[in-house]
């Protein structure tokens, strides 16, 4: 499938796939008739009820797990917004092909099959302050690869992105979509020093004043202010959604990623966690604003899909005992007392 | 080793073994080199350099993962204070040894080893509101027994328990050490209703009446409130300092158990950390009292070192990535700006 038109997106939000409600019935049924105090594995039940919701499975599995980070390059960075050169988004992605990131290391752990996908890495967007970053053809091409980038069987998907210059353009989603100017969205990414936050703030708040006029319409903000590893970030969101796979979002980036969806389609994060919560500075209030508790909270704050690969282990222990684990009549162990 | 009075004990924790402060700054340098921005990685840098302290080595080591659950029966069940009656003790050893229960499963995910280690089920300690749970040689018997269970070349210990009326015995002992009575101390457990509550919390405010004459010395306070289990996982982490070797403390009563020695020696919890915050009531207390951050926040509630065990996995990550990352030369990354 691909969209032709930010309509056709908007009409699939619209008519979101719900999941199977009997499936995380009758997994909540296992989970109570197992050898422990009820709810005593506390989110672990409700992690094992989810994926079965989504997976449409009463005992899900986790033998298909992948890992989708794209990469974009940014022309906000010519405003001096970042601690590092735009030369590092491709030197990066040529790192995690070589095996040598952080996100290659945490995905063989995790048992998960890692995709980089660089998009257009020699073509940034233009630099917002002076126009869109983004034609909404340029978005849609985005999320297509994105939304391709899904495979049907795949039992759990994690999304996270690389892209020098890339919270500037969440922080800018932030502030578009959700209120209060630069100020609170915009933290210090890779750790960018106090003049740089400050020309970072000052670029997002130019960047408002300039696209006012189409941030009515969240997909068009997208387009205007986001990138194109955080518009494939929300059509794999998209595509994970059409073929019932649970998805865990990592940091600030890929949770402002989904933000053009959310706002208008708060339905589309129902098969989605928030896998941590990043030490970057707007990723908590962002949590907050979406209702979603994060998994994790380690002061995290890399991207690469790097929080969301470490949550994956609590499915797998998640998935563990609840396949595993023997009933009370298997084990003859008593029940509690009236 | 064995203890042969509390005295020996007392001995041994006023000259703890300190650790290895080169091989943690070794760690950290590396981690200053890997291709990601300082600080990035968040507590999995922390977790990695902790375990290069503790284990005396740059690049620690995760090959022998030990899981010691000591399991014991309370006196205390008497006063109707636990959901489930004092036969499940021995019926979840049973469980744990057929490799039905949440702990197997967990463990198997995190490729560790499981040691199940029942003590005198048979012979439940004393009910505390009558008179010492413990006399000071059968403590001493099962410090002695959960310093045995340590192997001198394991690389990771985790530590958890299992006995039915355990987190009145926790309870009791966070009360009589850190003060304020049973009331924030006290919760439901596996699931006591209102009234069990109640009982529990009167057991408690007894058994402190009743032994105040002897809990100015922690251990012996331990004797009288304490249980078998309890004592096994202190002399654990005893032995693990002997050896060591990086250490998991689980929930509730895993971490009431070493506070007897962590109240008169703090030092004791440096080659320790909170795995987990449980749904306990008094765990998170306990834990700021002590100043331990937890790594896990996911609400359960099982013990068994059930939270110990899941917490393993972002240890493994840690590892994954101090061992396997490239560093910016290698990967030919540039670094951060100015």
């Amino acid at each position: 499938m691909s969209f032709a038109s930010l309509d056709e997106v908007h009409a699939f939000c619209r008519a979101l796939p719900q999941g199977d409600g009997l499936a995380a019935t009758t997994a909540k049924e296992r989970q109570a008739s197992l050898t422990k105090p009820p709810g005593s594995l506390g989110r672990l039940e409700e992690l094992a009820a989810w994926m079965a919701h989504w997976q449409g499975r009463a005992l899900p599995r986790l033998e298909r797990v992948a890992i989708a980070v794209f990469a974009g390059n940014h022309g906000v960075t010519a405003r001096g917004v970042s601690a590092y050169p735009q030369s590092v988004t491709a030197q990066m992605v040529l790192n995690f092909q070589r095996g040598g990131a952080a996100i290659n290391q945490i995905a063989k752990a995790a048992g998960a099959e890692l995709r980089v996908v660089p998009i257009e890495l020699e073509r940034p967007t233009q630099d917002f302050t002076v126009g869109p970053a983004m034609s909404a053809n340029d978005f849609l091409a985005a999320v297509n690869i994105g939304y391709a980038t899904v495979q049907p069987d795949d039992d759990l998907l994690a999304v996270g992105e690389m892209g020098i210059g890339n919270t500037t353009a969440a922080s800018a989603l932030c502030a578009a979509l959700l209120g209060n100017g630069a100020e609170p969205w915009a933290g210090r990414g890779t750790g960018v020093d106090d003049d740089g936050l400050a020309r970072k703030r000052r670029a997002i708040d130019a960047a408002l004043a300039r696209h006012r006029n189409v941030l009515g319409d969240a997909l068009q903000a997208a387009a205007a202010l986001g990138g194109r590893e955080l518009a494939a970030i929300a059509g794999a969101v998209l595509a994970a959604r059409k073929h019932g796979i649970p998805t865990l979002l990592d940091g600030f980036v890929a949770t402002a990623a989904i933000l053009p969806v959310a706002r208008p389609y708060p339905a589309i994060l129902d098969h989605c966690k928030a896998a941590h919560v990043s030490a970057e500075a707007g990723h908590r209030r962002l949590l907050n604003e979406l209702g979603l508790r994060p998994l994790l909270d380690l002061d995290m704050r890399l991207g690469e899909a790097s929080g969301a690969a470490v949550a994956m282990s609590l499915l797998r222990a998640a998935i563990a005992c609840h396949h595993g684990m023997a009933t009370f009549s298997e084990a003859g162990v008593a029940e509690a007392q009236g």
